[in-house]
């Protein structure tokens, strides 16, 4: 069962630039700043009541936002919910007739546990699930 | 200052049929449905922690949400953010610089002052504030 939003993503052309907008917006700096190889992302994190807002910028031309964002422009990538068993959730969410573009859980940025639903089975949106690695 | 994600705006076609899929995603039915005539939409809220989702149906032709559906097709539409005091935040963003879409903010659903920010400021997000109506 969905806890909470985790995060709400967002893809950016420059981190540095988006960071100094969203520090004046929010209030405040972010509390990390990570880069996810995996994924070809350099990532940071705002904390705003139990949720964060996630900044995405590419690390590389072939990296998901870098796509995302020459297609799009910048703007809202995913929002991604906090479940308490991610592979419970993946396969309720199958037998509801939902796709899940991974087949086992992968390791995401701020140490979780993610899988991605297809967005043509939720209105336009890409949804994150994250599972907190304890 | 931001206290929290008040909730994420998705424009959809069919509200009907979206909430079907948010109650199976969400794991329960939205708490509220609610028309907001002056913005022209149909709207529904799901609670999901301290946050909501708010699924958006365009009420007539000319309405923002009609718009946005025909230019980038379903989606995300806009971030909520609760503020304590909306007037003294859009004072204080505009000083940093922010383009505030409202003059004076603007009852919204679900029992809200609200305004927007313009996305050209905030990396091609529209940001909502929102002061609950007491």
């Amino acid at each position: 069962m969905v806890k909470k939003i985790e995060h709400i993503g967002i893809a950016v052309k420059n981190l540095k630039q988006a960071n100094e907008v969203y520090e004046k917006l929010l209030g405040g700096p972010p509390y990390k700043i990570e880069s996810v190889e995996s994924e070809g992302v350099n990532t940071s994190f705002f904390q705003t009541g139990e949720s964060k807002i996630e900044l995405l910028e590419a690390s590389h031309p072939n990296s998901a936002i870098a796509k995302f964002i020459e297609k799009k422009g910048e703007g809202i990538h995913h929002i991604a919910f906090a479940v308490e068993d991610i592979k419970a959730e993946m396969e309720r969410l199958k037998k509801e007739g939902f796709k899940i573009i991974n087949e086992h859980p992968i390791k995401g940025a701020d140490n979780q546990w993610v899988c991605f639903v297809h967005p043509k089975d939720t209105k336009g949106v890409l949804i994150e699930l994250c599972q907190k690695i304890t």
